[in-house]
């Protein structure tokens, strides 16, 4: 007999399946016991008062692999409203330690760190894949949207010769005894490919070297980039990022009710057009609201950010909200800056739920403004060499933006810490599993 | 006006549009003049004799970045069927040195190491761009395939605190003073992960810093991995695999005649079932065949391949073969043997046109038989610790196998170097661009 899927039990009811899983949970009410059965798509309960049954299971615990075969039966009361009658049960790999916390309960009972150290079974939740589930999601409706817009995916080198961005924070490789780096983005690659495809993304790991320990960093994380060409300024960039965002919450309400029901997601709000506010705007309103000034200052705080999502909620129903135009002074040498005002850039952050998620703008495509801009920054030309020779052979007007992965589901599930969305997070104090 | 691109030309016959791309080729004959514009789609050519826009273009080489209107006529001559008629042209950036090669001719006259050099500009050539197209078609249809077989997505961590597979051949970072290395592969991850959503998936760059220097090997390459849970034994990863090489060709002829044809690619015969050989059978067979005794020995030789790949083209009409049961001398510790003939495995290779393209097999699931192939290997328990605690709760009988997608695209296209088919290639003597 086929084996089916816990999510396929509504198109058997009244029949006799098998299926296969992991042992979830055994609640025994007296004579009546409930065997909870979970496999990688979700859970059913089989109900059993058979003797035999219960003694398949003796010295099976938690987390065996089982195959159970029942009738499937309609009950308003099981999760997922069927549950299985008349029930044998085989133990395929049985379990004889305890568990380092229990997978049953509504959630993990256990610090951050114990659920990490022992993350190749905590991810087992329900709750918990739940969220991996979405970052696979999330990832799948990216490439579905930019596929239809005519982007082209591309997989850059991770090893480079060079620091991409700047010499700090990046991690040095031994590469057949000379120096190699991690690349801490695809930036160069992706920008040098708008030549070929005008439209290129990509999904990947990124590297960034910093030794500080917070809730919203990494030092290895998804970054989902994408680069255009041909755009008037980084308005086109700001307006498909707005529709590829609509377009990635339509997919997970439409796909994933299920991991977004039991994560209790309260599902972001994101008006056609994102309200969006200059840099400089920006600290005169936290000054005006908040009384704050921060004005003259080259960044924004965190809790500058905050404040301007609280705006965008009150103002505009909006849990997105674009910064733009922040100062050149603190973008990298590729940014292109705002010609009315040279002091300010065609970059942009988008805030979600007042928290920097996206950070995107228009980069220089001429090559005189690159070898102007490297003269500015006393940066050396040969490390750029490739880079530049891509910038001399006809680049047009071009931008692009970066979306973390592991920061769009924290920000999504309201979680505390950016490693509850990250399935085998790196950090300072952690390399393991 | 909207810009068009070149591919939708024909539904504007008639129509004056509005292109934008890169001057590809200029050809004067007189009077009359073809200019070639390219996208990041196709190719379109403009025909004038105004002396405007001959004024325009005075000074721009190839590849200057150019906007042109025309209306659109069809033209069977012309390369995709229409050209541009009544034409006014923009320079958008103007390119005034002599690229490194052409790019208008049908292929590039230029060493490997010279292309290599300057592949940033050498991938605009339309033919070598097509197999970038290729490469990306082929990551969308293995997820698409997958996704519909119930896999989910994951990303794991490419910085771990000990080798993949065994100490040699592992790149070495410096991470925050302490020692972290490159993931081999994604092995121990996915084969942990079988353990969450019981059949997962992987796109990512993997590393191998082995120090050869071949025509099939690079340093960094991307791998497609598959893995699943609840199987027989290696054949049903087989069948999936079967079915993936079949899907993905299909996917290929039906949505990228366009690059098979500019490519002049010869489509694979891939029968519904693709032979099967053992690995005994398969070094008998050479010696009958062939003339050559390889018997006894613990892994094929590339020529032994080659000839395996003859044998299934000309007796069963497939350019794929897999070979079964590799000895469990060469194959890695967590490979499943044969319980029948312990010494040989439940692992596979499929040769693609005489060339191994995709390891798999079934692997060991149960906690006591990891234990025991450690102890044989004389590895030390503590570097697998976070694996062997996903093994001790409970796993099912689970296999997959890994398909390197440069070498694929190589194959396909049948190129001489695996580096052709490599969007910025990595070896002992190359980190750049």
């Amino acid at each position: 007999m086929e084996h089916i899927r816990t999510t396929q039990l509504h198109a058997y009811a009244g029949q006799r399946v098998v299926l296969h899983g992991w042992l979830h949970h055994v609640r025994a009410l007296g004579k009546i016991n409930f065997i909870l059965l979970r496999d990688g798509y979700g859970m059913v309960q089989a109900v059993t008062q058979d003797a035999a049954v219960l003694a398949a299971l003796r010295d099976a615990r938690a987390e065996s692999v089982i195959e159970v075969s029942g009738v499937v039966v309609a009950e308003a009361q099981a999760p997922g409203g069927f549950e299985l009658h008349d029930v044998t049960l085989r133990v395929i790999t049985r379990v004889t330690d305890t568990l380092p916390f229990p997978l049953h309960k509504p959630g993990i009972k256990a610090s951050l760190d114990v659920f990490l150290d022992h993350a190749t079974i905590g991810w087992r939740h329900p709750r918990q894949r739940a969220r991996l589930r979405l970052a696979a999601a999330t990832m799948a409706a990216f490439r579905d949207f930019l596929n239809r817009e005519g982007f082209v995916e591309i997989q850059s080198p991770k090893l480079v010769a060079s620091a991409t961005e700047s010499g700090a924070n990046v991690f040095t490789v031994d590469y057949f005894g000379k120096p190699a780096f991690l690349a801490q983005s695809p930036q160069f690659y992706k920008q040098v490919m708008v030549g070929v495809f005008e439209r290129v993304y990509e999904v990947g790991p990124v590297f960034r070297a910093e030794p500080h320990d917070t809730t919203r960093h990494l030092n290895e994380y998804v970054s989902l980039d994408v680069e255009m060409g041909f755009i008037e300024n980084h308005f086109t960039v700001i307006a498909l990022l707005t529709r590829l965002m609509r377009y990635l919450l339509l997919w997970l309400a439409e796909r994933h009710s299920t991991e977004l029901e039991l994560l209790g997601v309260t599902m972001p709000r994101a008006p056609e057009t994102f309200p969006h506010i200059h840099f400089r705007d920006a600290q005169q309103l936290i000054y005006e609201k908040y009384g704050v000034d921060c004005r003259g200052e080259p960044d924004l705080a965190p809790q500058h950010e905050r404040w301007l999502g609280e705006w965008a909620r009150e103002n505009f129903e909006s849990d997105f909200v674009f910064v733009v135009g922040y100062p050149m002074a603190k973008r990298p040498f590729y940014t292109h800056p705002d010609p009315h005002d040279p002091a300010y850039s065609y970059s942009f952050d988008l805030l979600f739920r007042g928290v920097e998620l996206v950070t995107g703008g228009q980069r220089l495509h001429r090559y005189e403004d690159y070898l102007a801009a490297l003269a500015r920054m006393r940066y050396p030309l040969e490390p750029f060499a490739y880079y530049l020779e891509a910038m001399k052979y006809g680049m047009p007007p071009h931008g692009g933006f970066a979306i973390g992965l592991e920061r769009w589901v924290m920000q999504l599930c309201d979680l505390a810490n950016v490693r509850q969305a990250t399935l085998f997070p790196r950090d300072l104090h952690r390399l393991t599993p």
